[in-house]
């Protein structure tokens, strides 16, 4: 082997040593979420907490710092190979701000707020969480300092999740969307009342999962490389492309909660199956960006699964499941139930054009939260205030306000903007896809999406972190991200709600 | 804080965090037998390997050497302290002869054998499993070399299970036992016929967990520190006493099958959830030895489990399961049909009495590999051969034969032995009880269980390894493991099966 072969060979077989804490970290994370006893958490949340300090001590060893600093140098590296090692670099330099003791901190910060979220959900009662909260704001707050930012303090962790991405941009974002949203929502109040009465019927949780786990099927999750779980918020989460886990959680009286975020969850599984299987460990291997991540499941969620066409193949599937609960519902009346617009409480619940005001007051609550304008005790007031502003409901208790959403107790600051920019990527992908894919409409129709499949692993999937989401963006649709499609994209569903 | 103070406190943290990532595998390995999907296999083998390799280097570090060293000089220690400080210098010498390749190697051997075992498994084909099994025992030789042995090489492995345990004792034990066990055998195939047909009718699957589920509850399993999954082959393990983990298998067409293994890991259960929450990663709260272990497992399998006082009050209980199938049996026939002897195949469902042959033939033939008498390809013929042999039974496929175990794809060698000395444990064990406690006989009559896992918790699960196993049965029963127990237990058995 040539000197560049072999420090390429120990440079992954270190992040591949990194990546294996990391995805061990991963396991105890889902089992948390899903199996895991309560009396475990203290231990569990040590347990943890030891792992993130090893990772993070392999991701800043000399060792690693030397290989990549060669490796920055050798001129026969080939293109993913030099793009690997820039990211890594960038990774290490990033990972070096840090200190073990702080990672540990964390790490267990993150645990005790999420048992505290789940106390707190089982009580409905904010007050649980918010001890847990604050101490773990108080860290991401450090944190912030630790990464450095321009501007904005909260723009330290928005660039976390979408690189780039900061409070200006997003604020420009939602401000010329404010309008068009405002008017769409106003049409979309005045078409004709749909009576989705038989969404709430009973649904019993086994035939949910049973379908549930049929749709995943279909649509092509591979079971030999993942499964299903039920936990208290539906996540996914890998452990390498060949195990992913997907979560759901059942409402027997909502028949719409677990179907479209299982479908969610499904976009995003297809994602992380599709990621090379060589390139474990090491950035190419690695998703975009959270921002492209949610592009792939509103993608499914939405622009498929609350399409026509897609209930065109699938009511008469979901009519063998509850043959009485849609009795003489047809897929006309339940397309237009389906996606009756109407603000409401729920985020993963909400329609697709009010979604975006779901998004915006966790938007701008955090900011708040990071430019020291507000308290942690203050969110259920702030919260229940900005629903009845943006929204114009009256939220009657925390669990249906502000605890509904499990990403506060991760510590997932900073997250919540990329469900609108993944809604908005899909909806310009989706435009795309409709083009080069001329028949795909027929196809959903008839239950095949096996090309759509395709094209999303192509062009999206096998990627990894080669392209910025920006670079993605336009190698894709030829442009960089233009919300005007989704504008045209939600228009065009308001007038076939007719 | 004293020095004394100060040195301790580190140790406890290093131990502790040897002991989280110990744990974190254990999740790993948990998740491998019970949700995991096919496809994970080989990333997950190098994510234990990993995880094995660090908690290796975390065991062997000079610092921890440089801690142990200072302490063992120490002059005031607790009794527990210093117990802890002793072992843990053991354990660290131990470790040093280790190095990490021979770790990785060895932890990426048991993984593939395991996987090749579940395929061989699937396939009912020893073959498929003869490979990976080779190369694991060739590691398990060189283990042995590397851990040391005085005459005999299988010591080795022996010692790694049950301290001081070795070919030597071993032989004499099955020597002793041979003309007794022969003996009543002969006794037993002599008593009158007992129909245990109403065992093998259909019994549902999950009628069948959901009556394990309420046996574990009741015998008192704390479902707050722990659960119960599906796996290939039963198992128990733990990432903390707030954290145990049982496994079951379930036979529709064999109520055997399920209800006693259940019990049996309850045992296993029960014993981890009574280790020192407070000595978590210490050596006194890490089980004393796997002959004990499999004590607690084998004293409620059987002693209780078995035993008519249980199933004068379970009975009734069972038959609200099933109703139909348990029509006119009533708690005699029941005892007399569980307990019937009959020489058979499977380990895990064998009576009392021939169960120990089971055992021998696995040490049997354990010796021989590691004596280089046989190789792994002949383990079939020879385990028909010595089944026909000793329990007169004639194999008629690999599952039912030579594939029925997990345990040498997980690497035990040297572990049934301890099924054995278990056994003898809990008669030994259990007559101290009918002595200490002389109403539990009409307490279990009336399902009142407290008091036994009380004894258990206060007279053994509580010591941790601050006994060695000799030292615990001297203390509890006033003297060193004594097999007459067991003959005396047995042999009043086949009197009331008359």
């Amino acid at each position: 082997m040539s000197i560049t072969d072999n420090l390429y060979s120990d440079y992954t077989s270190q992040l591949q040593k990194i990546a294996d804490i990391k995805y061990s970290l991963a396991v105890l994370q889902w089992d948390q979420e899903t199996y895991m006893p309560k009396k475990s958490a203290a231990s569990r949340a040590k347990q943890m907490a030891t792992l993130s300090e090893l990772a993070h001590k392999e991701s800043t060893s000399e060792a690693l710092g030397n290989i990549l600093q060669q490796l920055l140098e050798q001129q026969t590296l080939s293109t993913i190979q030099r793009k690997n090692v820039e990211l890594s670099w960038q990774d290490f330099l990033k990972q070096q701000k840090y200190n073990g003791v702080f990672v540990r901190q964390m790490s267990e910060a993150v645990s005790m707020a999420f048992n505290a979220w789940m106390d707190a959900r089982k009580q409905n009662d904010f007050t649980i969480f918010e001890p847990a909260l604050s101490k773990l704001v108080a860290l991401k707050k450090q944190e912030a300092d630790i990464l450095g930012y321009e501007e904005h303090v909260y723009n330290a962790h928005l660039n976390e999740y979408e690189k780039g991405m900061t409070v200006h941009l997003l604020d420009e974002i939602f401000k010329n969307l404010q309008q068009p949203l405002k008017e769409l929502l106003q049409q979309a109040l005045s078409l004709p009342t749909i009576d989705n009465g038989f969404l709430k019927l009973n649904y019993s949780k086994q035939s949910q999962l049973e379908w549930g786990m049929q749709l995943l099927k279909e649509l092509g999750f591979d079971f030999d490389a993942g499964r299903q779980d039920i936990s208290e918020h539906p996540f996914t989460t890998n452990f390498s492309s060949n195990d992913v886990r997907l979560t759901t959680r059942i409402d027997e009286h909502d028949f719409t909660n677990m179907t479209w975020s299982c479908i969610h969850e499904l976009g995003h599984g297809l994602y992380e199956q599709g990621l090379l299987e060589d390139q474990y460990g090491l950035p190419c291997g690695e998703y975009t960006s959270l921002g492209i991540h949610e592009s792939q499941s509103r993608l499914w969620e939405n622009n498929v699964g609350r399409s026509k066409t897609f209930w065109q193949h699938y009511l008469p599937k979901l009519k063998n499941y509850f043959p009485n609960q849609l009795n003489g519902v047809d897929v006309d009346h339940f397309y237009k139930a389906i996606n009756k617009i109407e603000p409401s409480f729920i985020r993963t619940e909400a329609d697709e054009l009010t979604y975006h005001s779901h998004v915006q007051i966790r938007y701008n609550i955090e900011k708040e939260i990071f430019s020291n304008n507000c308290t942690i005790k203050d969110i259920p007031s702030i919260w229940n205030e900005q629903y009845n502003q943006l929204l114009g409901v009256i939220v009657n208790n925390d669990n249906e306000g502000c605890l509904q959403d499990v990403h506060w107790s991760h510590g997932s600051f900073g997250y919540f903007p990329t469900y609108s920019l993944g809604s908005f990527y899909a909806a310009q992908f989706y435009a795309t896809i409709q083009k080069e894919l001329p028949n795909i409409n027929e196809e959903i129709a008839n239950g095949a999406t096996k090309n759509l499949l395709n094209w999303l692993r192509n062009k999206v999937h096998k990627h990894g972190r080669m392209y910025t989401s920006n670079e993605l963006c336009e190698l894709i649709t030829g442009e960089k991200l233009n919300t005007n499609y989704f504008i045209e994209y939600i228009s065009n569903k308001i007038k076939t709600l007719q």
